[in-house]
């Protein structure tokens, strides 16, 4: 069955649609996506590995399957220096596919994705970067993707011209930023930055990745507020981690000690979805999924909080039962007396790691960007060695 | 490339061999699998979804494609209650399937697997149990597996008499039991356990589930002291959790508040692994895998902490530097600066939850087999009504 | 030696002043004080107690000796229904006494101290509450004290009647609030707050109890900010907790689960303490002091952090090496190890409770003053009741 | 009062005799003892301190006042390389008098006490190891104490040596260790150290310092069990650490990272003192005291706890309503709310310190005695120095 409304006539229409999860995480841990790089080769690849998860979040309630296609950018796969067997556009192509032969096992939407170019960190033109976006463009048109989705963006200005490249194919386009509540790289309040995205032709706004799902969500009723403070209309997005971030600064979890091979005592639990779900959707966000560390059932936990409102189950909410209602039937009375909504929102769940701590101090606290000699130590094995220059920068902000 | 030897002669010869991880718990958070039951009906429901773990796997490292069986007796596919699409021939069989045609793809064997059956704790006769390991011997026998696991047994004696069954076959029988340096539940010492393991014939002798790696690692320790002062023989092998369990009683994490719907802060790290793969090569165990909670890039660090001895690295560490070398390219210089050994060893990684505890309580502490009343209170909602129970129990033992 | 200048000659010519430690608190662990009513009568029933806490504050190095006479005005020694064997004359007369004695055995001033009153809580006039103030006032100009605090109050206008009432006795007049960053209970911030204390008078303003150093340091630098927006001049001081409270909500530490009876993991350690120090010095707060948690040892780090600035050592230091120098002559070397600066400061001590969490939910998140219903029901003993009432108060801010 | 009764038959009577807590801990906090050295010259320095001292534990319910004599034995004062100001004999006599003038004040006796030496440490003949013992034994029977205790003893060999000297007085003899369950550093279990010590002589043995209550009193009762199994008698004491230390070695809390300037986070609260002197109580031992980190409050929470036994309160209970019932009249319903005794039972305290872990690890896991390279390194000034020494060291074990 494929989709008989494009997704801004579904959220015209007060529907809620539920996002896919975390790609390039799941991925790594299953073993088809390189941590450090990032880039999606795998669609070329390994198609059935990336075929399947996509299986998996549609089975879990995903409306949306996007394209595999972050950090698929020529210019950051160049930039990665892999000698990779397949060009940018067979990658961007094979996704492409992939994502629209599961769509059309369900109800789902194909969205194309661009994301942060080195060229604009590098400080190339506007042009450059905006042609970055258009050779990515050109493959989503071809395949006819349903609407397209720009994320990942830690500076406002990049997003814009993003935006203004990907409103040129005439589908709907999302632009979803990577800040928490302290606004982008150039402090660029959110309420700002979400102005600027809807005035450069962006339909549905909002954040991805970087920080919990609950300052994500505070993130984007921050944006909502500066859009309706300016009289414009939009719709909203949210796709957080599913790592619990609370000690971030204002790069969010890339400057926490535990990323990226670290960070499992962090993992939201199906229960911690819910109350995110819970509190998107009270905020006035239509558009729910996840980023980093969503794996498949933390998406369905999402589908099946809003299940009264959407009026239905996701399919593998067949192999779950109810608030815990699996375990009705253990044979230890006390495992049974977990089978009810109460025991599981009310658990503190224990990390089993006593000389752990709960809290980590981020790496560069208060360093942003526009430090570039700190940026640019190539060389540097140890925090130690850099210790100078974090100070440095910081005395300089 | 099928394998040119079997399990038993890998062994003699000194070989190392590597386990597959958790489906149960690995294909419930995918959405294939039912928490409570946790019964493999998606081996033929979903064949797709359990080929591609097995692939995962094989990726990763492993040498063993274990069938997809646990739970897959008659007796306990009835007991759960739901009404199957499949009968158990078929899921057995369409496990077996699954598990050859992907071993086929690499270096690996086929282990068919049995493991604790409802009649058994319900006090059937020895005969009665006995037939239903038969039954499922049957189909690893028709589908020519490359040798049998015995495995997640809490009473010693019903895992002598499933070895009895398997050792009819001719192949070679591994048997594990799923408990702690307290031993199984009656209380029978961990060398003790397995000194009887190895004279009801089982050439493998170890331990799964229940536990943390290292308190696996040290009852496998128990396990062989006791052969060697038997003077017995017998290989070793762990297949732990892949969860932290520092706070478990003598019945194992089912008893944390956590099991299962709240494990995720426990969740070991890939370099966890690494101390667990080396730890338990240094013990002398030579076949080590995991059980729920490992995912794949648990056992490629399984794989890759032991690739000097085994002379080679897995096909998925193309997608893993070593010791975080994938970080070498990152932007930033800090974190650039994890990209090694040191960093991640000693790393206390964060929870992110400062209103949860390290550690949690057992739900039944001490209490174990032996109290009817206790496992027979069908209707408790909440651990309150249970206590008058629970301290009936405790005071009676 | 009697001290040859009053407070404000010494913070003109740019002296530090140390302030002493909290009295109720160190007494109530010593017998001689009960938590609940916190009232001072020991002050005259068991005067070789107070006698001997302040001595040791003053060999720590505490140039202020506060007369032990919080909660010592008429109407909280009678609202507090304890047949009293002593009239609050007796009481703050003798609290007089001590602390002059005290004091002529060093370098210290004698500051009498009123705090808030139940008068001004249940609404009485402000006529009414000033005769309190004048009552208590009477006394210390009697007893001739040095200068005047007015402290421990949660509302800036009562501490407003409180200044104007000392202003009369023309001794200088200290005004400390007990609030954090969010202001007084009537929303007033903090920067508000100073200015509206030094109109009424105070030579100097700050913040006592209620939060950690940190954060009462953080709330003194807002109070300063304010005073120099609005072009007034003032000097500053801060006695905090002794306890680290992140997770206080704007009513501080009283609110918290574990006030007053369960705080010990909380109690902040002597090189916490020189931190605290030297960020209140770097502030611009000249009058440093402790309050509730504060024992004589944390005021000894406290001077010794500022030894330098002041020019010399406490007393008590001849019993302290230099951080932790003390150990250079232990047997085990790798006690030794510790006498040195670094080792201290990155310590992060742990709890020893590893089923603790580092984190509570203050009891009445954001519900403060003005609900009548919720603080008068007398009769609640379980947070369940108080539930209905807790959301209704919640709901109507 | 004079105590009408000797300690030894108060104990036959099934009295409970409850002791004191920690005086060199609690006067380095009040600025009287130097931690390191840790010598008890103020007993001859500050009379005033140390008197006030044994009376708040007179008030808490003691009926020991021990002598400060902690480390006053003449080989530790010169070895100290103090220059002391007093003779050892001084010292020990000024203690004795202050005990007694407190003592007389109360129900109390007065106890002498003796602890490990310098001279057995290196290992000098038995003859000058006794000789230090009875030097201070003269000014014990000089001042006629009531009893003696030999305690902090890590070797049972010297603790004998210390009881049969003790013995000559005629007085009762204590004799208490500071291990844990894996027994003396020579690796004496605790039930054959207590068969020792009884045999020598000792009326009461049991275990003081280095671990928390409840592995105290565990290791107590296997001296008892030790004790009955070889058929003997005696009566037993506790007297621990105030401190959670579930992470110490057997070496104790000396080889955690937090000893001894950073262990704030691991005092006990009053209410962990019930659950203590319960159990205590419970396992059979009858003199039940405190040892460093004791302060008069917890004390007083053991007399509490025991209240009933007993058939009265301790006088600083006047100052302390049972279970929080002091907080019945605080103007917050929600702090009225904690007036009871189950609320204080179940709360876990938060450390307020997310960044801190619950556990440490100890300085020096399994490395004892006996490894004179280890403990000659006289000039290391970190740990990392040591390491090697550290290795040869567990190596060799």
């Amino acid at each position: 069955m494929a989709p008989t409304l494009n997704i801004l006539e579904r959220l015209d229409a007060g529907e809620i649609v539920i996002g896919d999860g975390g790609f390039v995480f799941a991925l790594e841990k299953r073993g088809y996506v390189k941590a450090g790089p990032w880039t999606p080769e795998a669609a070329a690849e390994h198609p059935e590995a990336v075929r399947q998860l996509h299986r998996e979040f549609l089975r879990s309630g995903s409306n949306v399957m996007q394209t595999f296609t972050f950090y698929a950018s020529d210019d950051k796969l160049e930039n990665r220096g892999n000698a990779q067997r397949f060009t940018g556009a067979q990658i961007n192509e094979a996704a492409c596919d992939l994502a629209r032969e599961v769509a059309n096992e369900g109800d789902a939407m194909v969205a194309g994705g661009v994301s942060q170019t080195p060229s604009y960190l590098s400080c190339k033109s506007e042009a450059e970067v905006k042609g970055i976006f258009k050779r990515q463009l050109n493959v989503f048109v071809k395949k006819n993707v349903d609407f397209m989705i720009a994320e990942y963006f830690e500076h406002v200005e990049e997003a814009e011209w993003a935006v203004q490249v990907l409103k040129t194919s005439g589908k709907p386009v999302c632009a979803s930023l990577c800040i928490g509540p302290d606004g982008d790289l150039n402090g660029v309040s959110p309420g700002d930055c979400a102005v600027r995205l809807v005035k450069a032709g962006a339909n549905i706004v909002g954040i991805n990745c970087h920080f919990d799902p609950m300052i994500c969500v505070k993130t984007v009723k921050m944006m909502k507020e500066g859009v309706e403070r300016a009289g414009l209309k939009a719709h909203y997005m949210v796709q957080p981690l599913a790592y619990h971030t609370p000690d971030c600064n204002c790069q969010g979890f890339i400057d926490l000690p535990e990323f990226p091979f670290g960070l499992e005592p962090r993992i939201l639990t199906r229960w911690d979805m819910h109350k995110y779900a819970r509190e998107a959707f009270n905020v006035g966000i239509r558009f729910i999924g996840g980023c980093c560390g969503f794996e498949p059932y933390h998406i369905r936990a999402v589908a099946e909080e809003l299940a009264t409102e959407r009026g239905y189950l996701p399919a593998a909410s067949v192999k779950h039962g109810n608030w815990g209602a699996g375990l009705e039937m253990h044979t230890k009375p006390w495992v049974r007396a977990r089978a009810r909504r109460d025991y599981w929102e009310k658990l503190k769940p224990a990390s089993g790691r006593p000389k752990c701590p709960a809290m980590s101090t981020p790496d560069s606290w208060g360093v942003t960007k526009g430090h570039a000699d700190l940026m640019q130590h190539k060389e540097a094995t140890s925090l130690d060695e850099l210790k100078p220059l974090f100070e440095k920068a910081k005395a300089s902000q």
